[in-house]
């Protein structure tokens, strides 16, 4: 089953509706729950349930794609983000000038927490951030959790899965790249906006698409205007999404409503190239280019960069501290 | 004012009430707001109005500390932990064998998303997290946001604070360091507990302790049983909580419910001392410490470290991924 979040065109912006898709990507229709249908109460829902409210939404008029706005299909109370495709870490790696893949990343799936109030919508305009000049995209498959965890094996952590999602994690390369000789984040480098949609495909709808190991397997790809940059299957990950969750959810909560999302696939990211051509090659996104993603059965993602908005100016260095005899 | 979120002892775990808090940090009592008080209304109505709020609870009965558990000020919508205070970055870079902070440390006050929702409240005990043999504090202290702002000036982003209280970021500096050195997060190292409390000080409350800069200046410290391990001032931050709002919401969302640290002060945590000795010493926190932080004017928190609790078995490795021929 496929659920979407919504606001019919003309309706206020506050608005935000739930509506099981039908049709396919190039054609698809939204039909609109119960006034109130809470989108996790469905994904947490026995099937039979789901789906009966599914076929009473199907009964009802659907809208179609012109009629309707797609939002995020959640508003995550939190995200994370992790690291779990071994082909993009072995090029971001040459590009630092290492021989590939740390030790590390072998041992345990790393991650971090994400801005979770940037997230916008499958077809919305995307503004060039500020202070860049290296803007990339990073092609990600996401999980949406739907029962809060803790302390969970991956089989428990199963349950905690509502469904799955395309994700283009925005990134500010030079900005993250200047965070990232902190050693904190990045966090400036991707606060402003993160693409989820165009909506839940719900996770027993996925059960035939599981390789041997269990890992979800998808063909996933990314164009650039209309030329294909970057493909690569979901089965490359390193660990399957239930390890992710459990790991997460190691003397720690994970809560329904979080989306955790995959990390860049190899080829699915500027900057990986970048890393292996030793150049900035294929040139950073510019104002104007059409960014479209497809996951196979989750369907498509399709955004335009838009000229960057007025931004607050920079704050000021810092202050230094001429350190004063602690009076404390 | 000093606005405290607490549950009466017996009432179900569930239970969030909002307090007015009375007496001093040694002797104190909470005077309960009508049933239905929501906290961060309280810290966004103008300030004859809470103070009416106030004025009516505090005609009803007090309950004294033996009555109430004291909960987390707030449970955030989100959290970011900045690296402020210039000596605490020079002692952890010593540690890690470079001279001093980065240039890129003066530039802009980078930060990080951390876990929104491992919040503990002051008293609260802190089982000791899994695979850590350094386990660390942090001493900082943190702004409740109470409205939501998108590109904010500093000047701006002062209507935006609610309030302060004192922050102990828990961290297990091994698992950490593995991480950093993927150059992302850290998130495990820090994601089981976080302290925030006693309670909120009211941000009109603070405006005769800031310095010429503006900066609120207040006294900070950290004790293991009962001895002091160390103490600054929040004026040695390089830039004010006005700043670091205005920052985080270039060309992005800070929102009401959000909680934004300073990141720990100097002499705040174990780790600097490890990186100026060179050795593990003051020791790692071990079972049974008491930590007690104060702030000037905020409060005290101080929590007891107590046994791990059984977790979930760690992950597997990494599936190593024989490339394939990609078929997308």
């Amino acid at each position: 089953m496929r659920l979407a979040t919504f606001r019919g065109i003309g309706e206020p912006a506050a608005t935000r509706r739930v509506g099981l898709v039908v049709g396919d990507s190039s054609r698809w229709w939204l039909h609109p729950f119960a006034d109130g249908t809470d989108l996790l109460a469905l994904l947490t829902a026995p099937v039979a349930e789901r789906e009966r409210a599914a076929d009473e939404a199907a009964q009802g008029d659907g809208l179609s794609a012109a009629e309707v706005v797609l939002l995020p299909p959640v508003y995550p109370v939190a995200m994370r983000d992790f690291l779990t495709f071994e082909a993009h870490v072995d090029g971001m790696e040459r590009g630092h000038g290492n021989p590939g893949p740390p030790a590390a990343w072998y041992d345990a799936p790393v991650f971090l927490f994400m801005a979770p109030h940037a997230v916008v919508g499958a077809y919305d305009d995307v503004p060039m951030p500020p202070d860049t000049a290296q803007f990339d995209f990073e092609l990600e498959i996401a999980a949406v959790i739907c029962r809060d965890v803790h302390d969970v094996t991956p089989e428990q952590a199963r349950d905690a899965i509502g469904g799955y999602c395309v994700m283009n994690d925005w990134s500010a390369r030079d900005v993250q790249g200047k965070e990232m000789t902190l050693k904190l984040g990045p966090s400036k480098g991707k606060d402003f906006a993160t693409t989820i949609g165009p909506w839940i495909v719900t996770a027993d709808e996925l059960d035939d698409c599981r390789d041997a190991d269990g890992l979800l397997d998808l063909r996933m790809s990314v164009q650039v205007n209309g030329r294909r940059l970057g493909s690569d299957r979901s089965g490359h990950m390193g660990w399957s999404f239930e390890q992710l969750v459990s790991h997460a959810s190691r003397a720690s909560w994970v809560k329904a409503g979080e989306v955790l999302a995959s990390g860049t696939c190899s080829g699915g990211s500027l900057a990986e190239s970048w890393g292996r051509n030793g150049s900035l090659t294929p040139a950073p996104l510019q104002v104007g280019d059409v960014v479209e993603m497809t996951i196979e059965r989750l369907g498509t993602i399709r955004n335009v960069v838009t000229p960057q908005r007025d931004t607050v100016a920079a704050v000021a260095p810092a202050r230094r501290r001429a350190r004063v005899a602690e009076s404390a």
